[in-house]
């Protein structure tokens, strides 16, 4: 059973973990209540295609149709272009599915036609049958660049290519200054009853957003629960580099590194029974708190999740 | 055993038809010495790919992968991508295998980063294994357009989605007159030593050619044998829409037809055994005449079928 009493909630995620919660969510509010923010710093053009690699990721995973086993693209995929592509020569380091191929044709079409941003992700979704409201953070393109110890590589150089091997000395957000988030990005925030920050990269995922114009003040002005589910659980992330980056930034790897980087824009923060440790350090930030399992296994992990989060929330 | 006692070969193909030819033509003339100019004419953007059919079909008949069956494509092909894009309430009328979808993918890359299309199409049939020569037929885009009793319609929206259906009353090359034949296949014009026209549809696959400005001129003025195959075969195509369009646009559906419409760049003439009764009106044209079987079904065919064409030419 869909509940309306959550109000409007919308939730901040990037890629894999985010789109986990997003899914969570997705089951248990009315999809006309939900709004899941995408991060739209990871997207790159690659063989002249637009990818947005956590747009599809949260799309994937809401439809239904996402990988399992790799967190990243669609089921049942086969890999024949990339054979072709690698019978010319090409690199092949990024993969591109065969199915997951006509998500990224669509999309750069559409956008090469001018269609705004928003409309593109809309109409994908609204085709593989997602119905509540998938935004990118902005009409405008941001890249997610990292000062390396082998100098500055975009993001998928970075993640893709050399697997998050260089040691990170800054993260910056190429375009970010010039860009906005869109006008439904603002509307859903400003309209929000709850806002969710999914247990995504605070440093890749989140940040990007959040380096917005504007957009750390949207939030934090504000009066309504702003709650992040911890993604760093036990001292290291669930996936993907977090840990790893946190600690080349000089950040705690722990629940209190997360929560002291996002404390301006929260009001409660949930973290993992193993981290039950950081509860009164979370607490003593002002940030009311809450202890549960986070980790999301299955998809009844991730609907009690949600649940737990929207209750606390509210709560 | 390939032979450098014909010299420089130079052959004009479309599709299908002139592929075989030309791929008979690959077995017996050392690759250094032989080149492909092809039709662009069928060239077309769908779902922002540049895709270019003739020069695909020549190309994969070459390197030996094309798909047997549908004389387009290549072979052991899969349909995922075409059934995710089905998926997204997309067109499929234009089908558009995996596989092939490299080759879309990277021409239109590099056509798009401003390479010579001339360069394109040699890295591609390098990558291939292809070791002679395709030529686009220009640098520049030309269009085939048909008026019909439905409109007038692009070549793919006539041949693919209107199956050839539509009653043709004319025939254009849009963007024809300010194109050039590149420097490349004036160059190889010049230096054969035979010119071959395959047999391929005159009034889609080779008129596309002769149109560009000096075309006929260069051909016409060339002393060497021009020998042409006729792709009409005891009063049909073997392949495609010629004949109807021959009947439609008033031209006898015969040998004799096809000669007439190609003589003023001819020196010879190669006609199936079952239109033996057509060699003397073709020989009255001032053309000299083969008869033998021009029905390639099989790779025999097509080296034999080669071989008798550059033996009748040297004659």
């Amino acid at each position: 059973m869909k509940q309306s009493n959550f109000g409007n909630v919308v939730a901040l995620a990037g890629g894999v973990g985010g789109a986990k919660l997003a899914y969570g969510l997705y089951q248990i509010v009315p999809p006309e209540n939900l709004t899941i923010i995408v991060n739209t710093g990871d997207d790159f053009e690659h063989l002249g295609l637009h990818i947005s690699p956590d747009l599809d990721t949260v799309m994937y995973t809401l439809a239904g149709v996402a990988n399992p086993a790799t967190g990243w693209g669609v089921k049942d995929e086969s890999w024949n272009m990339m054979a072709a592509l690698a019978r010319y020569g090409q690199p092949t380091w990024f993969q591109l599915g065969d199915r997951d191929l006509a998500t990224h044709l669509l999309r750069t079409k559409w956008l090469r036609e001018k269609y705004p941003y928003n409309w593109v992700t809309r109409e994908l979704c609204q085709r593989l049958g997602v119905r509540c409201t998938v935004l990118p953070m902005s009409e405008a393109m941001v890249r997610t660049m990292l000062m390396t110890d082998q100098g500055e590589l975009a993001f998928q150089e970075y993640f893709v290519q050399q697997q998050c091997r260089p040691v990170v000395r800054s993260i910056r957000f190429a375009g970010a200054e010039q860009a906005q988030p869109s006008r439904e990005v603002a509307s859903a925030l400003r309209n929000a009853d709850v806002i969710i920050f999914c247990p995504s990269n605070p440093l890749l995922s989140l940040d990007p957003i959040l380096a917005l114009p504007n957009m750390r003040r949207i939030i934090a002005a504000s009066r309504v629960p702003k709650i992040a589910v911890s993604p760093i659980v036990g001292g290291a992330a669930l996936k993907g580099p977090a840990a790893k980056l946190m600690a080349e930034l000089g950040q705690d790897v722990s629940p209190l590194g997360v929560a002291r980087h996002l404390q301006d824009v929260l009001t409660g923060f949930v973290l993992d029974h193993v981290d039950q440790a950081y509860q009164e350090a979370v607490s003593e930030l002002g940030l009311r708190s809450l202890v549960t399992g986070t980790v999301m296994l299955n998809d009844e992990d991730r609907v009690r999740l949600a649940r737990e989060v929207l209750a606390f929330a509210a709560g």
